[in-house]
């Protein structure tokens, strides 16, 4: 431990921000020995004079000064943590004073912060598309895909259900999906129950070896896992999607969210919150 | 349309460090007439120019300077968009020199912005999880409860399953969730099936207020979403959780991302990557 260097989120709220915002930062970086905590919920003077003890005492028993990246947004609290002799990355005071201007209005803390079940209408619209993606999730009522913006197709495991729930979660996306088996690739045609939504059915296809090594992990050494099983069913997909100009992602060198974000891109979709 | 500031996301990847560092920043000012236009995947000279066109016309349709929260790496594309007279919040240009002093180290554009499939094994820990948190929704196959990390106690509509989703999703975290029914309510004491997982219970609140919205948007003016209904089944839960000493968490004013990293902050949960 005593070589690594302390990496604090520190933030008034849940901190995600803060992390998002420094370990998109740190990705520019070698691989480096780095040690994550999170401080949140720092919203009193007394929360941020503990928060402040606990990074010194991270200097103090690392022997380096530990970097900082912070979303608070109370001034006091700002400049007690500048006083500090620690590198601080402060996100609101660095672009808050242009974005004033650029708006030509004053920034008020206390605005906006929150934003939960009160903003009942993202939740609701929120909920309801996790709960479609998951009741229209691996070929499950398909009758249901009349309600659907965009229907995933795809072999098993080529990243479908968690594509649809971050759709769902991320932007309200009516994400439904139907997992290609091998009666449906044994013909390159779109299986008959997706026949009507031809026009939003996108394709996953992924890279063999990637496919075999998520299938291994779950049922190791079966027909199911084999390199040459996940070879034939990419292949026959890929076959499939070309033959009906179906558009298709390449999902093995994609993380769910660059998924998502493709798709949404791709498509023009539209975020509903 | 004519007076709404646009706001631009622009991003070599998917834009959404840049969304999430925009809009938190917004946050910070009154209600506006803002509109959204996010450029992802922006990575070559020609995308750079099509973007800045886009971006141009927005200029001159509204009549006002676009603000652009930038988080593109490569130096030509920034020192470009620098360039343009827009109100550009470049992420990396303002952060990176500091973090190069900080660190002691060059940053490497090339390095780490990719996270795809690839790290097999972060991909594995998150399709577990997901695939746990589905089996184990809704009070299904509470057998399986010997591997939850945390079970999600409520009554129907106070959030639990999207929690589950989104620590499973974010943190890797093996969540199971359990519905509290007018039958578990009846008496002050934890379900059966539960008690014998009392040291991973959770139970989440609501004020009967939000939950009697919720629930009339799902099926408006029945017995299940009535306030009287509501009411009663909230106090019985809250009865119950103090009964029991279950610590809870009152979902009402949280947003899914608030709860869910509250419910890592309290537990002491650590993230599997």
């Amino acid at each position: 431990l005593a070589n690594r260097h302390s990496i604090f989120f520190i933030s008034d709220r849940t901190g995600i921000t803060a992390e998002t915002l420094g370990r998109s930062l740190l990705t520019q970086f070698d691989e480096h020995a780095f040690q994550f905590i999170m401080l949140s919920y720092v919203d009193s003077d007394e929360k941020i004079e503990n928060a402040i003890r606990r990074i010194r005492r991270a200097h103090y028993d690392s022997g380096r000064r530990p970097l900082v990246f912070s979303t608070l947004i109370d001034d006091e609290h700002r400049n007690r943590l500048a006083q500090e002799d620690f590198f601080v990355f402060d996100f609101f005071g660095s672009f808050l004073p242009a974005l004033q201007d650029a708006l030509q209005q004053e920034a008020h803390p206390t605005i906006g912060q929150a934003h939960g079940i009160h903003d009942l209408n993202q939740y609701l619209a929120r909920m309801d598309a996790v709960t479609y993606s998951l009741n229209a999730d691996d070929g499950l009522r398909t009758k249901d895909y009349e309600n659907a913006e965009i229907i995933l197709v795809g072999v098993s495991r080529s990243g479908k259900t968690p594509t649809c729930l971050y759709l769902a979660m991320q932007f309200g996306i009516h994400a439904a999906n139907y997992p290609l088996v091998d009666e449906d690739l044994e013909q390159p045609r779109l299986p008959s129950p997706l026949q009507a939504y031809r026009d939003r059915i996108y394709g996953l296809s992924i890279d063999p070896v990637t496919l075999h090594r998520i299938r291994q992990s779950r049922r190791p050494d079966s027909r199911y896992a084999s390199l040459e099983q996940c070879r034939r069913e990419v292949r026959l997909a890929n076959d499939m999607y070309r033959n009906e100009r179906i558009p298709f992602l390449d999902s093995a060198s994609m993380s769910v969210e660059e998924m998502a974000t493709s798709l949404m891109n791709k498509t023009g979709l539209q975020r509903h919150f």
